[in-house]
């Protein structure tokens, strides 16, 4: 079952970025902590779904609005992660199509995220899945600790 | 001069979003109109700051919010861009600057954008300026004109 994301669900939430972080051999990058993912959530920066199994929280999709100038209105998944043994079961597919028709209903174009280079299981799965996967951009960051 | 764009902004910001598409080899890939624009801006998908220069628009930023699971909230920069006659005196860092002061006072803990990988110019001023770089992601585009 998929089902918006709630106020109780901050530390299964938290608790499944920090898988996926691992996942992705940077978990001790994640400084997100509970109050402040619940205090952004309610301010509007994101929102998310979940995929229940028997009453648990096995899987998350967390996204929220962006805009291309050439393409104009798309949402942009930041996480879809489902936990490593419940693999291979459609749930993945469940909250991506999911996302899919919530970003349309929300009147985007298009759905953006990233994947990182090594994870093949993960760009089959996107390419069989229809999605343009582009190689040529970089990510740049700027931390706005400092003055400028 | 930097200012907030407005809605008198429009025509000259798609003429100058198409320059920049123009430059990164994309010009057709630009399927924005004005009046989308305007729509899109008008409903809160982004903002944008211009660069006047003898009452002339020669430059822009155009950015929104955005969220990493990992650090927070963030703001993500769409496009920079400076007319090519004029670039080196300062404009690009003065309109990246404000941004990230606006993105500051929004609350924001980074500022996120992508350059392309064979723009080694826009690559040199970004590390200069203290910006991370990562390599190792690529973009996944999935058009919801289908039903998913």
């Amino acid at each position: 079952m998929i089902r918006l994301g709630r106020e109780t669900d901050m530390p299964t939430l938290l608790a499944l970025i920090k898988e996926l972080a691992e996942y992705e051999r940077a978990a001790e990058q994640v400084e997100n902590t509970e109050a402040k993912l619940l205090a952004d959530w309610q301010a509007g920066w994101f929102e998310f779904l979940v995929a229940e199994l028997d009453g648990e929280v096995v899987g998350i999709s967390l996204y929220y609005k962006r805009y291309s100038t050439w393409k104009g209105t798309c949402f942009y998944l930041e996480d879809l992660y489902v936990k490593p043994e419940l693999r291979g079961q459609g749930i993945g597919l469940a909250l991506l199509k999911e996302t899919a028709k919530t970003a349309k209903k929300a009147g985007a174009n298009r759905l953006d995220w990233q994947v990182i280079d090594w994870n093949t299981p993960a760009v089959d799965f996107y390419k069989k899945l229809g999605a343009q996967i582009e190689t040529e951009w970089w990510n740049c960051k700027l931390s706005l600790q400092e003055e400028y």
